[in-house]
């Protein structure tokens, strides 16, 4: 083993924060180092022996700049952004992180009433931020309305690249003989999550009413969080045992020729030990790796979350009418219907999936762009 | 907490393989309790007060099956293939993981010299496996010769959905000027793997060569895994540390407007603590999390990484002629090119990605496929 070395008697201190000379030197923003068009490192020191020296260290807190001359030959001076080196700096990463591009509120049927839900011109909605986005930062979803076809290709466009899926780049949903998928029948769905047998970084999923005209098939979201955390103080035992025990999600795509199966825990957790998302398609779900000696209780655990999860107490339901949408993020907001009688009418549902990742970096590109853009940068 | 119940005097044995009633239960396969045509889990016993009991249990060999009446009412009888049982009771996960479908096989350019590589002509691959994906499930890689545009978009096709990125459904790659990416330079590119700055499912990446004239410009090829162990085995401290410390993946679209920034650590492992996936394209790599008195070490870890990936001796090089493609698994084959001079022809690259979960699905569906379509499933 080698031992980490103790170099904090070298440390530069910005404002309180400590800062290493190698985090200093291998982060520097300048055009030798970073390229200046895709901002990538062009700077390899894997080769230099010995860790980077700094030979003059200067705070200018009027040019709002940290400059470092190296000891180095040819001679390489660094110039930071106070701003960015504080948000950058050891200990941030939380801030950089996807949850702390958030502001999330917790919600259920009580809270969200009180709260009350916002409707947004579709036509109004932009794919670099604004209302919409809030919610689905806060609430973690969102509802258009007056989405057109063409209105959601714009959204989609404007957030690409979109999760392609068997279906193509959306999917029509609506009642078919011999559906492959439970969705395409005119069954009721229970409160579940999207594609728990994909492996996919969180998605953010578009259910828009392109026309409903059947009978019932009401459409209902549940915020998984919010019921989680209820779970985990009434019931800690069966909450960890779903921590601990990971089931398989599966899917078989008879035309596609694909048995999708994917071993995960309905509920994962951060580092910090905060739910970070749920999973949960129970037609989907077999448990078949759990050991024989934990087999009842896990069940006892499961189904008491699967009665959880579908009590009214946590449910927002609507209706939805032609050209109304909900936008919502997968891994913490569940969704599901009531059946419905196809002889009634047409209810025709198009679904599409954007990573979450996207709305993330887009939000991250406004909030940051200053620190790539800015004529200091480009030295 | 809830503790766990030993329920197990209840167990059943099937050659010398237990399974909890519970397991049986909800795994039933009957066309009441399993949509036949989607095959997903149309049974909801959560509300059921009480764990399954089977009254009756007979194991017919002859038969192939395990046969459980179960005191419910209206009356169930469950029939469970016995090769299914086995295959997918508990302890078998591994077996059906992604890790299980493979049977890899590790190298540097010596045992890789000595083993051979093998070229499969285009036309002759198919998305149902063969000789292709076998090199895909060992060596991590497959090279293709006399592929033609309109044989990538089959092979894509058959193995869709397709991973789309900001450049479509594939990607050509030239040298362009104010490049927003490297790759678009004729800058030599040191090992790397794709994407370590986005949130996806691992990679199967497709390297075509559609037009190869320029001087320069040899791709290759390095086994992450192979040079990974080494690396643990000669600097175990070093390994520790960087499977231990997240570092930063960047990039920014200006065109796109998006800043991308995922957190994760170089080495990923799992849960045996084997290697899983690495993750490492230096030019988006930033250390901003890494605490003050670990920075040293860190540093001179992650370059020491740098510089084991670098050496000559992992290195599979060639110098692609049109028509010729690499595929590879993007999340344990590295991949690099040698610097290439623009001016003295065209260099035309033409990449693209598939989920591997694809070939792993499609690989599953034909090993398991008489599982879902034999008459006995329909019962």
């Amino acid at each position: 083993m080698t031992r980490p070395a103790k170099d904090d008697d070298r440390l530069v201190d910005v404002s309180g924060r400590k800062f290493h000379p190698a985090w200093l030197r291998y982060s520097c923003p300048c055009a030798r180092c970073r390229h200046p068009e895709s901002f990538q490192k062009t700077s390899d020191l894997s080769d230099r022996p010995e860790l980077p020296v700094a030979d003059r260290v200067e705070l200018d807190s009027e040019a709002n700049e940290l400059r470092v001359d190296w000891r180095e030959q040819p001679a390489h001076r660094s110039h930071y952004p106070l701003d960015w080196l504080l948000l950058h700096g050891p200990g941030q990463a939380g801030e950089q992180g996807a949850a702390g591009l958030d502001h999330t509120v917790h919600w259920d049927a009580r809270t969200l009433r009180a709260r009350g839900v916002r409707w947004h011109e579709a036509e109004a909605c932009g794919t670099d931020g604004g209302p919409w986005f809030d919610d689905l930062r806060s609430v973690g979803f969102a509802l258009l309305t007056g989405l057109t076809p063409q209105g959601l290709e714009r959204l989609l466009t404007g957030l690409a690249p979109v999760f392609h899926t068997e279906y193509g780049r959306q999917a029509d949903v609506k009642a078919v003989p011999g559906a492959e998928d439970l969705a395409e029948t005119e069954s009721a769905l229970p409160a579940h999550t999207d594609y728990p047998y994909k492996v996919t970084g969180p998605l953010t999923q578009f259910c828009y009413y392109a026309e409903n005209r059947a009978t019932g098939g009401e459409f209902f979201l549940v915020d998984g969080f919010k019921a989680l955390e209820d779970f985990r103080r009434d019931h800690p035992g069966w909450f960890d045992l779903l921590v601990s025990s990971p089931v398989e999600f599966e899917q078989v795509y008879t035309s596609w020729r694909y048995l999708y199966r994917v071993r995960r825990p309905v509920i994962t957790l951060d580092g910090r030990g905060a739910i970070e998302a749920i999973h949960l398609g129970h037609s989907h779900a077999w448990a078949w790796d759990v050991a024989p000696e934990l087999c009842g209780e896990f069940y006892r655990a499961y189904h008491g979350l699967v009665r959880h999860l579908g009590d009214e107490r946590y449910r927002w339901a609507h209706r939805f009418a032609d050209g109304e949408c909900a936008v919502f993020r997968n891994n913490r907001i569940l969704h599901g219907r009531n059946a419905f009688d196809p002889r009634t009418g047409v209810r025709h549902l198009i679904t599409a999936y954007v990573p979450w990742q996207q709305l993330e970096s887009r939000i991250r590109f406004h909030e940051e762009r200053r620190f790539y853009f800015s004529p200091r940068e480009r030295k």
